[in-house]
């Protein structure tokens, strides 16, 4: 029997199906390339062919809304109108008064943009994957290549790709994505963070993943990280099997968080606007453990004006009535640029620059507006309103924010734990606040001094990694001694193996994507709190991420008959 | 009696004298400032004052070459290539043409340079700085303003600056600098290595530095970190006296490293190629604890030879008969990028990207090649080889470098400290090497998440931060239980109180700036080893830098009497 290939599990569940490959990359014209010498004649082919480009995605962005896909016209729009710059007509229409042929010129043309924004942050450089597939559709179209992108299909497949842009997955029909399999990324890529939200299984980081034979029938292990290259048919079926299984033991288990001997674990959500509270509600959440309150700043020339902050806090706050929300106060910073916010210097490494609190402490009346708002917000609800700030560092910051919350009348300002010696002190830092939230993403890409951007470095951004354990006890520990609570929100809450591990280590509460929530939840309750606390124990004895996770696994009998 | 100023102290020794400060910012043209019409002559202007530029920026470095300052004409020399540059001046001339006024059409053309550089990871990132000095001189030239840089004097004197560039300081007279004050810059930045390096006191990051009034006399104190306006005279003759006491009190204490109760602690020198070993010589190095070899490898195009390699290694360990040697491999990556060892891709944080072993895993072929230059530069020698590789992260890689290590023949392979999650799993890295070497910089600048390029972020890049002192005594207590070494090679060894804090917490040896040594040497000499753990414990008790230095030193009672 061959064995199956090894990437990194991003999303749980199974599939199977043919493989289609995202087209390859559309080639370089190369450089020198001269055209005829009609250079009016070569202007309007390219003209015509950035014109042609940008019709074809406001189709498909139109497409996209028809299927209720409001994102994905947004983001096919805004490509639209990059397409149509007058500037890139202008840089291209230069490049070939000088002699340069089409496909070359717009190639070059595109060139200074993606110097310019690839300079410019997390944020913009994130955008240059989007710059690239604009003009490498009009590139295909000069040189009468087949467009790249993601492949026509009748029939459910296994999507294979190096990566996976906004724009190729805008047009995905969820009802013919059976699974996702690329060669790049991490848990956090666009690819993982978009496939738990369509609930379709996903491996990552495969290596030799584009190599897979176009048509070859595979079956993809989102939990396990495997990848079958032709299943006999019995074991698609016992695959499918456990998965029927498991969907039927997930709906036994409803209500509040616990483990199976009843240690409370409030199981919460994290959203990023009013728009993901159904889905929050729809999954059982009993509240909101990160509310991220980016959307109200990013995009736009002037902060939030004060009302329209309070609004957006009390829509989340009255969803749940009597529950909990924890609201995480902007996190902009140089990798999120924001017009009225500007980092104070050149930021070589946005992650390791003045971010979070540290870029609120720079500009208080930003912080002081919104926790007004928040306070206001919180008056006469019935959920709990808790307030905390990203990116806290040592005691004196704690200390800080805990001030400014409760000088804006809020009860219960927290820290979210990602900075590592915030972990390493968080005895120091307990007294000052009310609660902790850990942010596994952060923690883990510093703890590892690895980027959560590359790919070549997912080993290393794996929150089962036995270091980042380690930092998860001392920062529960501490709370613990101290009588508060502490939460985890980043990715690795959403992992149902290892939610019964963090709540081994002391961790009070999960937030996580929505769709997760009943597999944690039925983990969390078919193992007792002694099981989860042995497994924990098992994990930080590992030597490596794959280790812990296999320890703790084998400590967790449970979750294999979850389909887990 | 007025209060001293307080900044962070980075060069120790008392400096007092008058005010001289690095003339202001030259102010940016106003955009769309236009010329009068004759763009020939506005073109011929403006090439003129970049000409005007270059030719002074060769005399400089001229100048500096016959004060022996090879390195400063580099520097100097390069700058000025940069003004002569045809396609600067190409994009001068069609800015001119296009009506903008000579000053304003130099600083755009800069513009498009300054873009390209500052989006191309630190190490040219950092040479942002050279082209801007590049830019005012010629636009000062052009509006007639003074030129920007140190100022010129016939007398002693304490230079203030927001911060340093390297042109500035190539022309320095070392004989009239007594100190240097910066109102930005941290332990590690350009000022304060040239402060330690010249042996010339320094406090970086002062509040306000640059408004000090010009000509006023002020004291300096680069080990308290502190400069005090208008001192009585008995004060600055107080200071000399403790400062001439303290240098007979220096000579007092010879040979190698130890504490008062004859606790052996080896006391190396940091250096950066063969050049480096006199300074380490005359100031008593008993070896080199981190012989970073990247120039070797930088500005060419193919890696170094075998043989230059083995007599690059040859050079040193045959300077330490019988002494010993420790080798940090290639620490190549996105920040400082090789020619012939591209980065596999953009990478947005390159402090946290494919660096370091990451890189070496990358291209093994260079990593063997160095081993086997490197084993066979050892053979005959008898100073002790050990060779370590930076930026390892897991037990896995230190398991990597030790096999490779043996294979090439080498028998003391060790791995830098300096990612957190290394730390705080150094139980699970011990037994795979011989030894460990902490880079407190890099470590601190990852457990703080705190860019060490960011001056805003000075206080978290403090390696008295209790969380960097918590990893610390977690590597050292994981070494000492194997029965391995544990050294120091960050600039934290070269803190005369830090380092005796730092063998409390169970540290072997320690590496410095070859100049720092003497200082060092007397601190541990005058202290015992129950001294420096109870100094140990107290500042792991405190819950800040300054609260940790503070308690420390209070444990430490000969520090004063030697005037640190």
């Amino acid at each position: 029997m061959p064995e199956p290939l090894r990437g990194a599990g991003v999303s749980p569940g199974i599939g199977a199906g043919p493989v289609r490959t995202v087209a390859g990359a559309v080639p370089e014209p190369p450089a020198g390339d001269r055209h005829g010498g009609d250079a009016a004649a070569e202007k309007q082919r390219a003209l015509a062919a950035l014109e042609a480009v940008a019709a074809d995605l406001e189709a498909r962005g139109e497409q996209a809304a028809a299927r209720g896909n409001k994102d994905g016209q947004e983001v096919l729009g805004a490509q639209a109108l990059m397409a149509r710059d007058p500037g890139l007509a202008d840089g291209v229409a230069a490049k070939v008064d000088e002699g340069t042929a089409a496909p070359r010129a717009v190639f070059e043309a595109f060139g200074v943009y993606r110097d310019m924004l690839a300079g410019a942050g997390e944020y913009l450089a994130a955008r240059v994957a989007d710059l690239d597939d604009i003009r490498d559709r009009a590139v295909a179209r000069l040189l009468g290549l087949p467009m790249p992108g993601v492949p026509e299909s009748d029939e459910p497949f296994v999507l294979v790709a190096r990566d996976l842009a906004p724009a190729d997955t805008a047009l995905l029909d969820p009802a013919l994505v059976v699974a996702f399999v690329t060669e790049e990324g991490g848990p956090t890529s666009h690819t993982a963070i978009l496939a738990r939200t369509m609930g379709v299984p996903a491996v990552v980081a495969l290596p030799g993943a584009t190599g897979l034979p176009e048509g070859a029938r595979v079956l993809v292990d989102g939990g396990a990280g495997t990848v079958l290259v032709g299943p006999a048919d019995e074991e698609v079926a016992a695959a499918r099997d456990a998965a029927s299984a498991r969907a039927s033991l997930l709906m036994e288990v409803t209500g509040p968080g616990a483990t199976a001997d009843g240690h409370r674990v409030p199981l919460l959500a994290n959203i990023g606007g009013p728009r993901d509270v159904e889905a929050a509600v729809m999954n059982g959440a009993e509240g909101v453990g990160l509310y991220r309150t980016e959307f109200l700043f990013l995009d736009r020339a002037t902060p939030p004006g004060d009302e329209e902050q309070e609004r957006a806090y009390r829509e989340v706050l009255e969803a749940f009535p009597d529950g909990r929300v924890v609201v995480r106060t902007l996190d902009a910073g140089a990798d999120k640029p924001l017009a009225f916010l500007p980092p104070p210097g050149e930021e070589p490494n946005p992650a390791l620059g003045e971010r979070g609190l540290r870029m609120a402490r720079l500009h208080p009346d930003v912080l002081r507006g919104q926790l007004a708002a928040l306070a206001r917000a919180a008056s006469g609800a019935s959920a709990k309103l808790e307030v905390m700030a990203p990116m806290v560092t040592d005691a004196a910051e704690a200390a800080f924010f805990a001030g400014a919350c409760r000088d804006a009348g809020i009860e219960y300002p927290g820290v979210m734990v990602e900075v590592p010696a915030a972990a390493l002190r968080a005895r120091d830092l307990a007294p000052e606040v009310e609660f902790f939230s850990i942010g596994t993403n952060d923690l883990t890409q510093y703890a590892c001094a690895a980027d959560r951007q590359i790919g070549g470095l997912a080993g290393f951004q794996d929150p089962w990694q036995p270091a980042v354990l380690d930092l998860v006890a001392m920062a529960a520990g501490a709370a613990g001694e101290a009588g508060k609570g502490c939460g985890v929100c980043g990715e690795a809450a959403g992992d149902p193996a290892l939610a019964c591990v963090l709540v081994g280590l002391g961790v009070t509460s999960l937030s996580m994507s929505a769709p997760t929530l009943p597999l944690v939840r039925a983990a969390l309750a078919r193992h007792t709190l002694d099981q989860c606390r042995a497994a924990a124990g098992a994990a930080r004895a590992a030597r490596s991420a794959a280790e812990a996770r296999e320890s703790a696994r084998a400590l967790l009998p449970v979750l294999p008959e979850l389909g887990l």
